[in-house]
């Protein structure tokens, strides 16, 4: 090996070394150290930046290693260690540290997947991880699909790609005096993408018609029934709709099932946003996996008719299946709706033979041209786990929230609020938001856990008021690393940091 | 170090030793192996995929090391090796080694940029990197943006931004009547990621008004003030102008200062699209440079009123700065035209304290939620190479460009048409289109080179016609690995594979 070679290979080991470290102890390397934090595991309390990132770009070039020298504390003190146990704030889970060797690989192969004649097996390796994706959650309909940056960039692609459908002529005209007929449902509780895809894709605010959820947060089939109905009859013209496996607030799950039949019968592309929850559905394959479901109101993730009645649904595999960030899933009864939403035919190409796989590029099929090779960390990560391994993973973060919302149930402290597959809401019993946002800040302050907050719609209300009560949220997206014993502690551990008043009487 | 991590950190090992290997000799463990590839390197024929990549899900799991051991065979064969010297089809640059490192980093440390709360330190890093970017390429009126997965995303995302300021209402109303009247501006050349960007935002094809060029491929100010005149008198609305530094088919730099210069006068959003050519900038910074670039029919990118003009810019650092797939940089005048198109209020989001840090979160400023470390290989990059080594790098490509241009000037075989940077179009001298096919065909057959073919548009027309002739198309993207003696002998080499009569007399 040549000494630059050598060199870098050297540069790669030691890193490789700081990520093991940090691997056996997330705290590792932190400014607290591992002894510090033992044995709570304090999450770091989070600091503003105090780095001054402002030099000029250096003109000198300087030796890899050095430049590794001075950033690698740096970045092990100032960023979050991602597989802490109490890191519960959102819904970003830990890292598969195969994965991570994955992404190593893929940036050094640098296979470029929009063009199949460049990066043909890269394309077939794609093509077999979403399938993969298909049969673990069960909807073996879902017969092809596309790996995008996020959970964001799926929802999007599936927006346009039905947009093209809904919408003759969008090709050449654009939306077109269809534009503003057109409506899209879903619940007061879905995420944000939604909201912002439809504008992106020039409908505005106005094209979505958010519905209320019952109790539990969930659409319910006649609550969109009667939207249809009226929308109809003021000539509007009802196109998408978008049912949440795994809501954002509290990990709802729409009754999809009877959403999907309706969705059939009124002729509406249905999305389901998985990105959270759908790979929990691979626990319906294991014996009590539907009952474990059920117990985490997300039965409808049992049912098989479920995510496999959608036209499209995405998933995020940085979540639930511990993928580096920056991999979204789409996957599509109708695969070929890509090319008829994305094709183009720039006319400059004008390569001499046809490519020997007749498939379209992927670049013909969703919003990107160069694309990276996403597939590979999780195409490999699939195969070390295995169906059995991502289940144990999956049924350990269920374990962990069932053993958080007993524990909750049982504290004299706080009160559990919706909650479903991974995520639980709760407060403490008595003082209100001023006693939410005192335990928050002292958690910030002694960072011993992260938590989120939220605000979640009433009964008839199609968002949160702005001055809903305001719930804790606790995300358990830890893979195997949500010991139930450590989680059942939480309650009392954060009941010791609320004031006497909170804990009501 | 436990067991877990030592495997771990042991596979991360053997990974390296491979990567070594092949960033030693791009062909090491191929097919074809170093030997065979000695001494022309000879580019791998491409094949059909013969992989049968049907097998379901495996439902055991296996150890990393066993499925490292079973995919990297196929990888390192099936795959083209990222830095050929004969790798001239398309503009996909090979990785600096460093960042393939850089990548390993940042899908370890899995640091969401979503929220400067959970990042901070991130979005910082972040931050600079975009600074020196703008520093680089002589654009400091370029005061902010964001990373995105590629060039198109930069795109797409600096023409919501322009769309939310030529639409007002845009976030309620969507495009509204306005829509229809709405025309953006580029020349016959530019990349289809802009067709595409409009659609996706509800234009449709009718609002893009192609315009022709100048025999360098060029847009000529004095064309789009015709169209603009024409427009206005119709009733239509101007609202954005793409120019280009380096075009898809020949690498050509529309009059950046000129152009920049009109749009201001009538009110347009510039977006220059430097995806591939805008760091040859940095060479307007060393003695010789700007000669440099005039040589190469670049010199608006030696005008310091040239990118610097830009409402926005958009970089695509996986080509001549040389980072993985999947990084694409937008620069703007007013970065705080990001958040007014793109920030939402999501009522679940309902955090106790305002963050440290006022800025807009990056999850506020662009189309993505969840966000990779996508800076992390860019910002190690950059300050190990100084500006100094990456003006070295971008000048060697220069400099073999050249050498190609003037071998094939010298040649008998071949004509030379536009091209400028480091791309360049020819055709052999005799025996047209057929001529074009049988030496692709040739070249596919043998690997000795991977060219492709493109169709320009010719004088007074707005897309290059089906009919029109294809030029041979060279892109030279290999850093340091441009060797100007081996690019010298390319058109011999070429010519060698040409029927006697498409040599000409």
């Amino acid at each position: 090996m040549d000494p630059p070679a050598r060199a870098w290979a050297a540069a790669g080991q030691a890193l490789l070394a700081t990520l093991a470290a940090r691997l056996r102890d997330p705290l590792a390397g932190g400014a607290a150290g591992p002894a510090a934090a033992a044995p709570g595991r304090a999450w770091p309390a989070p600091e503003p930046c105090r780095l001054e990132l402002h030099a000029p770009l250096p003109q000198a070039g300087r030796p890899a290693d050095a430049v590794l020298a001075q950033a690698l504390p740096l970045l092990l003190e100032g960023l979050p260690p991602p597989d802490h146990p109490r890191a519960l704030a959102y819904i970003t889970a830990p890292v598969d540290p195969f994965a991570v060797l994955g992404s190593l690989l893929a940036a050094g192969l640098q296979a470029n997947l929009g063009l199949r004649r460049m990066a043909g097996l890269a394309c077939a390796i794609e093509a077999q991880t979403l399938a993969w994706l298909a049969e673990l959650v069960g909807a073996p309909a879902l017969r092809g699909g596309l790996l995008l940056g996020g959970g964001s960039a799926a929802g999007q692609t599936a927006v346009w790609a039905a947009l093209a459908r809904a919408c003759p002529g969008w090709h050449e005209e654009g939306l077109g005096a269809r534009g503003p007929q057109l409506v899209a449902y879903a619940s007061a509780a879905s995420h944000h993408w939604l909201d912002r895809a439809l504008r992106l894709a020039g409908l505005g605010a106005r094209g979505l018609r958010r519905l209320p959820v019952d109790a539990e947060q969930r659409l319910q089939p006649e609550t969109l029934a009667r939207a249809l109905a009226a929308d109809r009859r003021a000539g509007r013209i009802p196109w998408l709709l978008v049912a949440h496996a795994g809501t954002v607030g509290s990990g709802a799950v729409d009754p999809l099932a009877a959403l999907a039949a309706l969705a059939r019968r009124e002729d509406l592309w249905l999305h389901i946003d998985g990105a959270y929850g759908a790979p929990y559905a691979a626990l319906q394959a294991e014996p009590g996996g539907s009952d474990r479901l059920a117990a985490c109101g997300a039965s409808a993730l049992a049912d098989p008719a479920g995510l496999n009645q959608a036209d499209s649904l995405a998933l995020d595999p940085h979540k639930a299946l511990h993928q580096p960030l920056g991999c979204g899933a789409l996957l599509l009864r109708r695969p070929e709706t890509l090319p008829a939403a994305f094709a183009d035919a720039p006319p400059y190409y004008a390569e001499a033979e046809p490519a020997a796989d007749p498939a379209p590029d992927p670049s013909q099929c969703g919003p990107e041209n160069s694309r990276p090779f996403r597939a590979l960390p999780l195409w490999l990560s699939l195969q070390a786990a295995g169906a059995q391994g991502l289940r144990a993973s999956l049924r350990a973060e269920l374990d962990g929230a069932a053993a958080l919302r007993a524990a909750l149930q049982a504290s004299p402290a706080f009160v559990g609020g919706p909650g479903a597959l991974g995520v639980q809401t709760f407060r403490p019993r008595a003082g209100g938001d001023a006693a939410v946002g005192q335990l928050l800040a002292r958690l910030r302050a002694d960072g011993h856990a992260a938590l989120s907050a939220v605000r979640l719609a009433g009964p008839d209300e199609t968002a949160p008021a702005a001055g809903a009560p305001r719930w804790l949220r606790a995300c358990v997206v830890q893979g195997l690393g949500s010991a139930p014993e450590g989680l059942a502690r939480l309650p009392g551990e954060l009941a010791a940091r609320l004031d006497p008043g909170a804990v009501g009487d």
